[in-house]
C-alpha cells in the first residue's frame, strides 16, 4: 500500500488556527478507504469550549458523518502529541494509528504525563507514529507563543 | 454556607441516561452562584459521538452559557470517577470543586490508571471529594451492565 503522508495537509490546519488566534495545532482524520474524512484545527476561544481541540473536533466530524462513535481503520494525524482529553478520546473512538508532530512535555498525555494508553484502564492503544515533521510543527508552536508573550518558552 | 449535594440530580441523570440505552453516568454542573448551570447523562449512543460522556456535555454546555471555554469557581457533580478525556476537560475548564460517586477502577482516569490530575502537565487540579453515594451509583452501572452482558461483572 502506497504510503502518502497527511501532515502537510494537518499543519496548514494548525496555520489556520494561528490565523484565528488559536493554539495552532491541526488534525486531518482518514477514513478506513485512504480519504479525508475530517480536518480541524482547534477552536476553543472560537467556540468558547475547552474540549474544541482539533482531535477531538475532528473526531466528532468523522463519527457524525459515519453515524458511529466508534472509528475503526482509520488514521489521524495531528501536528502536536495529543493531550489527555484527546488521547483519551482516540482510544474511545478505536482508532487504528496515530501519527503525530512534536513531542509536547508541557501538555502532552501520551509520552508525557499521564500515557493515558499506557495503563490497563486503557481499552483499545493505537498503533503510534510519532516525530512527523516536528520541526515545522513545533516551530509554529514557538512562533505563536512568542507573539502571545513575548518570549519563545513553551 | 450551607452545603448542599447535587448528586441526587446527577443520580437522576444517570437514570435517564439508563432508560435511553446509555451507560448510566449522570453530571450536575453548578456555577459560582450556586445555581445550576448544566444537567447531563451520557449520550454517546444516541449522538454518534465518543466524547459526550455526561461530564464533556455538561461543561460544553456551561461555557457555551457563559461564553468562555472556562469555569472558574464552578462545581461538578459526577456520578462515577471521570475517565481521562472528562478528567482533562475537567483541569482544561477550571473547575474548582470535582465531586463523584463511585470509584471506576475499570475506565477511571482519577484515582485509577492515568491519574491525570497528578502529573506536573495537568496545569489545574481541582478540589476532589469522591464517595458520595457511591453506592447508589455502583449499583446503578451494576444492573446496566448485568443486563447487556447477562452478568454483574464490571
Amino acid at each position: 500500500m502506497e504510503f502518502k503522508s497527511h501532515m502537510p495537509e494537518a499543519l496548514a490546519q494548525a496555520h489556520e488556527a494561528a490565523a484565528r488566534g488559536e493554539v495552532p495545532v491541526g488534525a486531518v482524520l482518514i477514513g478506513a478507504d485512504g480519504r479525508v474524512l475530517a480536518r480541524a484545527g482547534n477552536r476553543t476561544r472560537e467556540l468558547s469550549d475547552p474540549t474544541a481541540h482539533a482531535e477531538i473536533l475532528a473526531i466528532r466530524e468523522g463519527c457524525r458523518l459515519l453515524g458511529s462513535e466508534r472509528l475503526p481503520g482509520t488514521r489521524l494525524w495531528v501536528t502536536l502529541e495529543p493531550c489527555p482529553m484527546c488521547a483519551a478520546a482516540i482510544s474511545a473512538a478505536r482508532i487504528e494509528v496515530l501519527y503525530y508532530g512534536a513531542d509536547d512535555p508541557r501538555m502532552g498525555g501520551v509520552r508525557y504525563g499521564a500515557r493515558v494508553f499506557d495503563h490497563p484502564q486503557c481499552h483499545h492503544r493505537p498503533e503510534i507514529i510519532d516525530g512527523i515533521s516536528a520541526g515545522e510543527s513545533r516551530q509554529l508552536l514557538l512562533e505563536f507563543f512568542r507573539g502571545l508573550r513575548g518570549n519563545g518558552n513553551l
